[in-house]
């Protein structure tokens, strides 16, 4: 984590995107294509294991990639060197970037739903236990008829039910091997390209596509829509908690270093909303600059996917931040049932409709309990 | 269409969004609950067929919309005027605003649908017709070793079909009735509200959502982006077009006030694929704006949904010119195959990786047309 | 005003934007050039007062120039079916639209100084008013030491300085002819071409640039900066009324057809504060996709200044109804000082700091009054 | 430089945005206001030279930056922990961070005007080299009338020194000191306030401004702006560059390292060029999440300025590794002023329009030459 960066990321999230990790996820592409190219008599074999990468060249990786325009080149030459002399056979730079960015990303998965059930969890426990708690509406910021606390953590779930599951759903319909040679025909391997393709899938596990898609970007655009929307919902979420904040009716939990401030010792401050929010805030830019990148110049882009490694860390790190944050948030809530309640009765011009259309207390919220369970119950 | 968002829009995406045809859409809306809730002894039968908007009144419905924060309030004292004294019974204005877009965008979806049968026709028809047409692959804008442009071709259209798809899919996932009442609970139809609800889905013939959705805007955000996705996959093929042009290879159609130059009668411009390129630049900012108003505050939001509107107009204008205009533009594609041929061998370098991999003519582009065959027959 | 855009626009900015008038912008530019060609003996005198636009003529524009790629092609075409066979002469498409462009924006200048100096004069009245009116400070939403209301209107007063002080400043700068013909050189012109120059701005009380600049659009793209940038000033201000609102401190004026709620009668909604909140909320992506077309192809770009026109509106637009909201909010803003005090005394945590520094009370806000006079009196 | 990010910045830029460096811009803060309260007779001299951060601190400051939500609070623990009791007196945690923004885009500065001078130089030789080098325009990306390299040279020239002119004219209207306490009323300085605010200004060699800053981001998004705009001009040079590379009419520098490719040891890519694109489109994106952050929620926001660390770093970054991919084309370009010849005599019909008007050769290039000398020479 990088002090600039801090508040853009979690620990979990860099872990994956660290040199190490990323260096072992191309080096994940290199080796099963060795293995695979090795096991059809392709190439001789080749010792991966004996490769070594001090710290120092690690460091030096990134120059030189800056230099060479992709982290590809500098990383083969430094096999070769390493004796690895036919390492890459029939690979171009691409397969290399894009297929560890599969990797990679198929690492923060993990984390993103491990957090998402967390998610879940504490909102389906709120969603219960506060049905019957009644609290003002707001509406353009402004006090509005009544709803419940159940309500809205009902909503919330949902949300989040449907921002992850899209989450999900576009991983498995994204996930692909990317293995094309320089111009996406895998022309060095002649006729025996296909077969690579499908030993160099089946060695990481990861699906093989129709066809090479260095310039075709939507699958990848497809994912980080979703995981945009997702932060989107959890900023939300978060936005919500901080605005009850306000008046008393909710308090995020106060941990162990967070949510002080430096000169109001007293202060108890909604540092984990804010995280969230600022990451729902920043997300949107850094998606539509990855959507410019699905204008490729024909076979494989000036500066499209170059760009891409960064916005990909960019976005994933921003979802990583607000989920992250909203475990801790939701699991360590304090609802003040008793200050809605006093809040609610602060104003009672929110009733007006109420009188106006002569319904009686009974029934006047049948309506949100029948949404509620349903929100709850899921589907649709 | 005005003029001075002439290149920014299609005459048929226009009459989707004139004033005449989202005032009807608002009043499909009032006309549907009012039926609806007359069915169910609510409220008295009005007659919406004597309401009369002329010209006049439309235009200024737009100035009254601006006055009061959204169209459904003077829309409704419009309603009351005339007479329809318990039209709106129960709604809130999001709800008109929220269930008319839904109106709208199912009318767009057929002009989408239209356009992407044309140009999947053309595609695969071109993805025929040139699996043996070989050509110079250029990667960053430089000359690469040959692909096919059968191949060009296949990826066009598998990219399109996936971009469709999503289009399609999010349609399916994402259009729902609106109906909540001031805060979402239905409180002035006591325990009627879900009764009310079902019969207007019914009559507006939309999908009854879990619970209503004012405060959560994601499936919109999925469906717009899909549709952000899809233009820029627009935008690429466009793009490759225009690159071509340039040196020969292929020409748009060249038909009636199209493509003409104001200074140079002889010169025949990219003007499809330019009005395609500019969609797919100028929408990823409009998407991201859109992305914003997920953070809704609490109930209803304080100028997120005001601004969908327009900004949905925007998506879906962009969209719509940039695949009107290449279905122009595939359908009338002139491909000069032996310009390809004079292209690529003057660059002779491309085939030093040949020569170094030792691969022979015969089996050179074998998996260029393996992969050609796999994306025109489709299915990931 | 289309009903489908009616919140993100003003009758004043769409009057500037309408068909009519943006034709008469296009023709002031052929009309000048056809005058300064004339004088310098290059061209025969032409007759443009009597060119007939008939209003299905002006709507026909907009289909042809989207067939064209551009509104100058079909309009060069109609004013040399009625005659004028010289016009245009030596102009490319590119030089009408942008130098319309500028026409266009110089007289939504003059509409967005006159709001600057309605809000500047209200802002100066609540700052001075309210110096000593002691209220709570909000930090992350929440509760925190006092401030003056005073000190706040003194805060948005020098920020609205600011944001109107660097639109015009960008206006100083980037207002210019564009004339350069089909490649920028004039070629078409020979020796004469800049003596047309020199004519044709003055003509048009335009500055001569150093030269065409179709290939370079930091000047707009510094303009619309300026505006996003004032944009989003406005609508920071926009937001504290509307945070303030919620607890009683500030309410926006009631005027006719503002404000109101289809379902509660009663209720006072911040509706200038919101449309001015979704103005700049919308303004970032708007502007985003204007950068984007700085990348301008060679001399001129495939899709980057075709885009301008609808950007250029959109942006201009936004800053027009946040602009236009705000004089009304500001001139009718109502201060409650009674519940501001009232407010911050509900707080006594936001005083810890006090005690704990040991300042008495006539020291507190002394800083607070120093900073009010200072961002009253202006500069730097 | 981190791996994942290595093509979206440079060695100098990443240095500055150290760990190292960053916690030493907030010491200096820090120490710089202990300096001048100690001076005034308000704290106790304090040792900030014994502060001893290990590397290991350093990282976990970053950690405890993310729970606490801005690195000042766990900043200001450790050096109260270390003895130093009455650092960060009578500031809040938004005054470290923003300063010491300030202090990191003050050192940026020197790079980025290197850069541009180099930049400059390389570009006056050129417009002056090649006054005479005819080659074709095009337009739409299609051939158009003739232009020559040294008014297309003269262009870039005179758009460079605009976008650093505006750099470096926001930097001056941008650098502040940011100092206000919790609420931005410096109230626990009581009437000492001013005096402490000049003494750290001048400690830190900064201008004072007005009044604490924290709600305004305006001066720093015009900055930023700026950076952005200027960022657009080095990305249209580098895109002409690649499209001209195309037609071999000039390549890019052949150093160490650069423009290989990991399949075709012959080929020469734009690489340089290539990373100048990537910023430019990468760079709108984040700048519109930026300007997002103007809307701050009253005295300070909930994840506005908590998101511009890591926007400003980005920006920056795409900044900095265009200027720098610049320098080295410009300063290394090959012109091959016969192959220009060659392609313009390919394209007989560009001429269509100097038969049409009936220029003759000698005076068809005379404006171009007219504005090349004008941009050469700058003003307006």
């Amino acid at each position: 984590m990088a002090l600039i960066d801090s508040l853009a990321t979690t620990a979990r999230i860099s872990r994956v995107f660290s040199d190490e990790n990323v260096l072992g996820a191309m080096l994940a592409f290199e080796g099963a294509l060795a293995r695979a190219e090795c096991r059809l008599g392709i190439v001789p074999a080749m010792d991966f294991s004996a490769v070594n990468f001090s710290a120092v060249r690690v460091g030096d990786l990134a120059a030189r990639a800056l230099r060479a325009g992709t982290p590809a080149i500098p990383l083969v030459a430094d096999l070769r060197e390493q004796g690895l002399a036919q390492a890459h056979w029939g690979a171009t730079s691409q397969d290399v970037v894009d297929t560890s960015l599969m990797l990679l990303l198929r690492e923060c998965r993990a984390i993103l739903e491990a957090d998402f059930l967390r998610i879940e969890a504490a909102l389906a426990r709120l969603a219960e236990e506060h049905a019957g708690t009644v609290m003002l509406g707001r509406t353009l910021l402004q006090p509005a008829p009544p709803v419940t606390f159940g309500l809205k953590a009902a909503g919330w779930l949902a949300a989040v039910r449907r921002g992850w599951g899209r989450v999900a759903s576009r991983y498995r319909e994204g996930m692909f091997l990317q293995f094309g040679g320089a111009s996406g025909t895998l022309a060095a391997l002649g006729e025996r390209g296909l077969e690579v393709s499908a030993a160099l899938a089946a060695e990481l596990d990861l699906p093989l596509p129709d066809a090479p898609w260095h310039g075709f970007r939507d699958r990848l655009a497809a994912l980080f829509a979703a995981m945009s929307i997702y932060t989107g919902t959890l900023g939300k979420m978060a936005l919500d908690v901080a605005l009850l904040m306000q008046e008393g009716e909710v308090a995020e939990p106060g941990d162990a270093g967070r949510g002080g401030s430096s000169t109001m010792p007293h202060k108890r401050n909604p540092v984990g909303s804010m995280l969230a929010v600022a990451a729902a805030r920043r997300v949107p830019g850094l998606y539509a600059s990855f959507l410019q990148g699905l204008l490729v110049e024909q076979e494989r882009a000036l500066g499209g996917w170059q760009s891409e490694w960064t916005l990909a860390h960019g976005i994933v790190q921003s979802l990583g931040v607000a989920s992250e944050s909203m475990v801790e948030v939701m699991e360590g809530l304090t609802v003040d049932a008793a200050r809605m309640r006093a809040n609610l009765e602060a104003h009672p011009e929110v009733f007006a409709e109420r009188e106006r259309f002569g319904a009686d207390d009974a029934e006047y919220l049948g309506c949100a309990e029948a949404f509620r369970v349903r929100l709850v119950k899921g589907g649709a």
